[in-house]
Parts: structure tokens; C-alpha cells; sequence
């Protein structure tokens, strides 16, 4: 398996120099645009790295599917529904171009930053100093490592100037979808994006959701959270992931990308040149190749 | 499996009154909006029927995997995708509401109106009775049925009411995604839109979609319109049907839903009481009801 | 009043190859780029000229204001505005980029293609000959020219070419908003905007517009015209317009622009490079200094 | 004159029952819904009163055409330029359906909230407490009263409940269009919107833009500012109301209008309920019967 992964890497070099390192934080315009890894962790317990495999990185929008999924455990899918849709918008991941009729239906999606930050009143916790350690614990334990923490550099480098989530969060207070105060919902949001992760970690927390943890995540949350994924998880280019890859996946413009193949794997590929969508352009074209490879397409 | 299908419809049978015939076209408002049957056609050879399951209904969208298939064989992924995407459009089937940019640079989905009749040009033919004849051809072959054939009332309903579908037809022009004459390209969508079929029949052909048939699609391609489907398959109701149901499909106006479950089996079922996206309610809710029976969730 | 309309033309020159002859129909993109004139017609029945006033050109969009009072002069008020509002829509005169909301609420514009083509229904006539005929009559007598006519070349031009326009008439079949046969309304739709005038001619209707003329035009009509080419008539230039010169005017792809100044005068330029618009440059530029001139703002 | 009024607030008062006042600000419910004035002023010097002619309201939106012009004085035609556009939108007042195209390049508007919070940042002054000042001072000076002074209460409730305009701030800084801090800015637009004022203060106002003031305000910048109301003021009402009043006016949700009669006279009318758009019903019929009686309409 190493030794696959290795050639894939390879192969995927050529990818990097078409790609932009995200410039929209200024600490995450700091990655170095050659790191490049892949780890696979399969339902037998293989574990298979190749690359850049201890870089660090933050999970950005990759945390998305756990903000959800604690939702989902801790508020029940009503309420959860109710805050969200479950449909592709077919826009950007920072949109804020809504309809007024959109956003009163609730017709956000919870793999936009609109839905996501919504999403973040739904975890439990008496303050969001609590909903972001109760993330932070069931992001630890997914992924089987006790060490992961916040990048308090990009924490803050998000906070200072992201203007663009704070609009987008004073919408939802706008239309009532956030009851509590913005900024402390805001603040939870910017240190969930900025947990740092591995490709290892993507991989463990991947596995969970490919192959299930009854001690850890309910059966039917898992599949509703992996059909999000399917759905919506790469963006605006989610399409055309399942048609190239064919299974689910999400990524973050930190870079990484983590991919969930149902009953058989967890995938983690980092690579921070991104593509005009917010997609890591090496790690979707490693990921293609995988997938040709040990035939994961679902399809 | 027969015990299990009836017992499902008789647990769906509450949905029907929640929902309207379609009203769009004359023809279509004449169907007997208590039909309902379904069929199932296993990997191992299996056929099981319940209820209304010899009624015969017009396929409608439910052609577009076969436009986009033939398409795909005919032309090839390239030319395919110069015309159409692979993105969910977030909109309704028929919608028009394309920004110029959107439309000049393909943004189009196979599985919206617009996607499909600018497909129908590429479909193999020297005229448009022969790629019809063509795409017909596919069809039945994919149903082994030799005997389907268009429903002439509804085609020249279709044809004399559609002016929706016609101004679709006019914008690909005006944009340059169609160069043949409009009517002639028209004219053969509204015929496949009128394509009818029993719920055996798309059983059979989902059957292909999901297992495969060396003789009659190429995998790769069956894989392309699986995906296709996963994401906009149920239209702007595609994101739910993933959470709750969970395999490829796709749904027509005129009631039929046809299910594709990948390795496993083809589903076809109808019921003419449709929910506002389009979608048939009763068909929708007895697949979510399978799915959980016999796990047949890809997630 | 020549020598400063002289003047004028020569500090315009400069604009026109800034801009591009119209191609969206072949038969306008044969046009001379370097074509210039201008007319003014004063309430006290001046009347002078400068550049090439005699040459001729087809007034496309220029048109719509006399579709307007015409629907407004044979149906009231009422009708016209349920079938079209007064709003603008800050997008392009050929946008298709309508919500089924805007539809279904009539929310279209008398000035941009959509509303113009739907109040050709409210002409009186028998059949779209007649209602064209009647059309052209207006337009004769508000211009005191008998011989204004159809530029047959344009016209055939517009009729194959027009896929957008055809594709909005059948938009607005879809939605109700036309109740005859398309292609009849269509087919009246181009002839109208294939009529050709002079510079002159313009200068004429404008002067009616602007000062009245009591067997010719209702005065509340008048007004509702001139308001509506006030917030209007520029297409999405229209606020820019506004600003910079100051009295209601309409302009069409054909290169002409008519400007009427309300108890003063009416003026007609022409110049058929654009700018991306639809406006002709040197028109708007040469307008702009003949208002700062002779102090022509309404504001 | 003032029997003229008198009658004219007799004949509107049918409109009052249809309105709403304004909800979105808790102070703003409190509003009487019956309180109703009208006050001309002309060129001649005349000032005619009617109804509750002493009542105070805050001026919410009229304030725009201040921000407006205090920009245009202190920096520039070309730097506010830079900054907002001139067309309507044909969206609502605190619309955010911007595609990111549009706010790139500047496409806002200066009497939509986006516009005027964009443009609060071009008035002179070393800090927000500064411009905030200069504009109230320019603001009492165009209405000759020194005691127009801010509504502490309704700018308490403003800024504790805008979340609204905080997104839209938000939303302006993340695309550079706000530079400064965004509280700051937003808490003078607050401000700004809370100026409390009469039907007296706004007509000896647009008695200023109608007639000019050569000590006050440049000409040319009158000018700028009234065919920006002609074409925007009343929001997405302003085609309708130059068809039925036809001249420049702005409105604010306080229940305010004030109306701009080029070379004639300002007028002031309010009565807080407001039809959907967000524009006094009655204020806007008494207009109309006014511009009707005393011929006002500029078209």
C-alpha cells in the first residue's frame, strides 16, 4: 500500500504549481505550497502513509462534518432540520448571495460556513466556551488523539479578519437563526476551523464514519452526516468529485481533504495549493487515482 | 421479498392524498392518482412486484440518465462536458434562471431540462428521428423490452404545451449549446420525455445501471450517470433523498421513480401524486422504507 | 444652434472607437462605426442639424416607448400594468434571469425586451399585421414622416437570428403573460424594432413626448412614458444617465438614442458603436454636453 | 395652500389602516400610527402646514441624500464614485443578495443601506464621532434649525438590534469597501438614521435641493443627488412613484418623505405605515394628489 501511495503522490506533482495557497487569512497564506501527504487507514486496521505525513495543518472546513454530527447527537436531526437544509446550493462555501425567502425557509446547507456557524448553536454547552470544548473532545476522540488543539496563531489571524463569517453570522442573528450573541458564536466557529490536524488524524476520524464506533457516533448520524458529504462536501465542486472520485469527502482551504469510503476506509491527503473552489488540487487528483486504483468509487 | 413490498406500500398509501398529479401538461393531469406499484429486480435474478405494477406511465425525466448514457457512448466525456456540468444547480428542473455567465460557461446539469435537450445533440443520428430512434433503441435494450414505445397523446401534448421546455431550448441557441434547428431538437426530447414504461421496465434498466452489462455500457459511463444521479438525480430534492434513502435515482413528473442500487438492485416504482419539487411522495417514502428494511444505504 | 451641435460632434469623436457596432444580429454589425448625427426640434420649432443626419438606421429598442403608449392608448392603464410594472430591474435589456416570483407577478419592465414583447398583445388589431400596422402608424404620425418603414433586411436578420428574444416570448407564453401564438407576436416584436428613422424622425417623436400634442397623445401617457424612460430607458445605464445628463431618453442597439427634455425640446443622435450596455458612446457623450450647454437636467 | 393640504390629508387618510409601522426597530413600533402632516415650503418663500405639522420622527433613510452630498462635498464625484454606483438595484433597501461580482466592482447604490454605510466613510473628519458630527451639522444647516439633535432612544434600539446592517458592514469590509473599524462605522450610520426631525425640517431640506444655496451646497451636486432620487429613492417603488408623482423624494421607515420639486418647492409629509416596500402610504397618495392639483410632475 505504501508503495501505491507513493507513486500516486508522485504522479500528483504536477498539480501543486496550478494551485494557490489560500491568501484570504494572512497566517494561512504562510503554508509551504509543496507539502504533500496521504495517509489510509483501512477497516482492517491497516494503517499506510506516504509524503508529509506529520505536517500539521488546520482542519478549516473540515471540521464541518463534526460541528454536525455533535449537532445532530446532541440536539436530535428535528432540530437540526430545522435550522438546515440538506440540498447543494450550488454556490460558493462563503456565500452570503441568499434570498430573503432562502434564508427565512432555513434552506442552508451545514457544509456552508452559514449553515456550520448556525449549526454551532446546537452543540451542548452552557456557554460556547463548552460547545467548542465538547467539539474539540468529540473531534479528539474520532480521531483517537488526545493531543489535537487549536493553532491559536490562525485562531486569531480568523478572528481579526474575517469579516466575511462575522457578516454572515450577523445575517443568521438578522433572520433569528442565531439567538445567542454573534460574537460568541463567531468565536467558537473560528477556533473550531482552526483545530490542527495531520493526515493521520483525517484518516482515524474518516474510518469512524466509514465503518462506524458504536461507542462512539450513532449508526444512522454517521450516514446522514457521510450522504452530506457525498452531496455538498467538496463545495461548489462536489459534482464532479462523484463523478472523478466517488465517494465522500470534505475539504478545508487549510489544505486538507478528508475522504470517508463506507465500509472500507479513511483517507487524509494534505496538499494547501488549492483550486479557484477551495479544493486542494494535488489531494483531489490523489484521491482520483486511489480511487481508480482499489476501485472505492461507491457508484 | 413480495410480503415485504406490499407491506411497504400499504404503510405509504397515507402519502398519496398529500400530493398533486402534474398539471403542467393536459395529458399528464389524467392519471389516476391512486396508481401504485412497485418492482425490484435483484443482482441474483430475482423480480418482485407489488401493487399497480403493469401500469404503464410516461417516463419523463426519468429519460435523462438514458440522454446523458447515450450521449456519453456516442460522444465521449469530453464533448459532453463542454456542454453540460456536474454540479447540483440548487434550482428547480425546469428553471430558467441562469445568470449569462452561467450559461456561457456550461454550467448546465444533465439532469435539469436545459442539460438534457442540449444532450440530445449529441446523440448519434443524421437527423433527429434517428438519434430518437437511437435513444429509444438504448432503452428498450436496457429494459429487454422491446416493446417500449412513446405515448402519442402525451407527445403531442407535450409538444403543443410546452412552451417552457421551447424557450430552454431557444436560450441554448442564443448561447451556442444548440446548433441544429430548435424544433428538431425539441421535438425529440418532448418524444423521449413520452417514452412510456412499467416500473418492471425501470427496475430492469436501473438493473444495468447498478450491476453493470459488458455487452450494453461501458462501466466507466454507468459509474458517470450513477454519480450524476446521487447528486441531482431528485432534483432540488436530491440532498434529502441522500440522507433518507441513500442510492442513485431519479424521479419524472409522471410518477415513476427508478432506483439504482449499486451491486445489489434495480427499483422501479410509480405513483402519480407528486410532492412540489416534482418528486412522486408515495415513491419516494416506500424507497426510504426498503432502504432501511434491507439496508440498501450507500453510506 | 448648428455650430453648437458642430461643436459637440467634434468633442464626441473620440468616443467612438471606444465602442462596438452592435453584431448580436448580422445584418446591424454591417454598420458604419464612424456614422454621427445629431437633431434637435425646439417647442418654438426650431430646427437644426449637424453631422450625418439624413442617414438612416433601425430603431430597436427605441421603439418600446411607442409599444408602450400604444398598449397604454388602446388598453388603459390597467391592463398594462397587470401585464407589466415600472420598476427597474438593474439587469440587462435581455436578461432571462427571472425568478418564477418575478414572473408570476408581472414584475417585468415596458423597457426591457421581456415587457415590450408581452405589451405588443395589448395593441388593438385583429391579427399581429393589424396590431403592426397600427404600431407604424403611431410611429409615422409622432415623427410627421409617412414614409417611415421596415428595414426588410434587418428584419428577416432579427427573425432567423433571435433565438433570445424567442426564448423570452415563449417565457412569457409559459407564464401566462402571452396568450396568442408566440411566433405571430414575435414576428410583430422584430418588424417593430426593424422600423428605420432618421436622426430627424427621433428629434419629432421626442418633441410630441416633450411638449404634448393633443390629437396625437393623452398627456398622462405622455408623462407615464417619459417617467418610465426616466428610471428606464438607458437600460441598466439608466441611474448613470440620470446623473450625468438629466431628462428621459431611450436608446437602442441600432445606435440611436431619442432624448426628450420636457417642455423644451426633443433630440435625436446617432452613433452605433456601444458601450457594453447597449448605449451608443459618442450618443450619450454628445448628450451629456448639449444638457451641461443648454442646461437641460430636470434636477 | 392650506386648505389645499388640509383636503389632501382628508383624502388620504383610507391609506392609513392598509399600512404597517415599522416593527424591526422595538422603537420604532411604538410609533402613533394615525400621526399625519404635510409641510410645504416654496421657492417664493411660502410655507403652508397641515395636520400634525410639529410631530418629530427620525429620519432613518431620508438621511441618505445628506450622507450623499456631505461625500460628494468632502470627497469628490470620483472617489465616491469609486465606491457606489448609480443604478437601481431592483432589490429591497437592506437587500444582501449580492453576487460577489457585484460588490467587486462597486455596483451598490448610495440610497440602499450597503451604499450609505459604504459612503458614511468619505465624510470629513478625524474620527467616526467627527464625520458623524459634520454630517449633523450639515443636515441642520440645510434645514435652518440648529436643534435637530439625534433620538437616543430609537439609536439605542437601532444599534442593540440591527444585526442587519452589522452583516451588511460586515460584508462591505470583507470586500475592502469599508477600510475603517466597522463598529465605528456602523454606530454613525445609526446615529445618522435616529436624526429626529419635522415635516418643516425636511421641506426647508429639499426646498435646498430643489432651489439651490449656493452658501450651502454646489449645484452640480444637487443635481447629482436629486437624479439619484428620481431613479432610487423610494427604493424598489421608485419607477412607480415617478409615473404617479414624478419627481425626486426620499423616504425612510420612520414615516417619512420628503419631496424634491425642482425650481418649485421642498415638501415634508409622514405617517408611519408603511406598505411593503418600506414607504408611507398615505405620505406617498398625499403626494400624488399634490403633484396632481399643483401640476409638480418634472415629465
Amino acid at each position: 500500500m505504501e508503495a501505491l501511495l507513493r507513486g500516486i503522490l508522485e504522479k500528483c506533482l504536477d498539480q501543486i504549481p496550478k494551485g494557490q495557497v489560500a491568501s484570504y487569512i494572512p497566517e494561512l497564506a504562510k503554508a509551504d505550497p509543496k507539502g504533500f501527504g496521504i495517509c489510509v487507514v483501512t477497516q482492517e486496521g491497516q494503517v499506510a502513509f506516504a509524503g508529509d505525513h506529520s505536517q500539521k495543518f488546520t482542519m478549516q472546513s473540515i471540521i464541518k462534518p463534526m460541528i454536525l454530527l455533535t449537532a445532530l447527537q446532541d440536539s436530535g436531526v428535528d432540530e437540526v432540520r430545522k435550522l438546515v437544509g440538506a440540498e447543494a446550493t450550488g454556490k460558493p462555501f462563503d456565500t452570503f448571495n441568499y434570498s430573503d425567502q432562502a434564508l427565512a425557509a432555513g434552506h442552508i446547507n451545514p457544509m456552508i460556513n452559514t449553515g456550520a456557524i448556525a449549526l454551532c448553536t446546537l452543540i451542548r454547552g452552557d456557554s460556547y466556551e463548552q460547545k467548542f470544548e465538547r467539539l474539540l473532545e468529540m473531534t479528539r476522540k474520532l480521531a483517537a488523539n488526545p493531543h489535537m488543539d487549536v493553532d491559536m496563531a490562525v485562531y486569531r489571524s480568523e478572528k481579526a479578519t474575517g469579516s466575511k463569517n462575522r457578516a454572515l453570522a450577523y445575517l443568521l442573528k438578522a433572520y433569528g437563526m442565531i439567538r445567542d450573541d454573534v460574537e460568541q458564536v463567531i468565536d467558537c466557529y473560528f477556533k473550531a476551523c482552526s483545530i490542527s490536524a495531520t493526515c493521520l488524524d483525517l484518516a482515524r476520524i474518516a474510518l469512524v464514519f466509514a465503518c462506524g464506533d458504536a461507542a462512539l457516533v450513532d449508526a444512522a448520524y454517521a450516514r446522514y452526516v457521510n450522504a452530506t458529504l457525498m452531496t455538498c462536501g467538496m463545495y461548489d465542486g462536489s459534482g464532479e468529485f462523484a463523478l472523478n472520485v466517488g465517494f465522500p469527502a470534505k475539504s478545508g482551504v487549510g489544505g486538507g481533504i478528508m475522504g470517508v469510503v463506507p465500509r472500507r476506509m479513511g483517507i487524509g491527503v494534505y496538499s494547501p495549493a488549492l483550486d479557484k473552489k477551495g479544493n486542494s488540487m494535488a489531494g483531489i487528483k490523489a484521491l482520483e487515482l486511489l480511487s481508480r486504483e482499489l476501485e472505492l468509487s461507491i457508484f
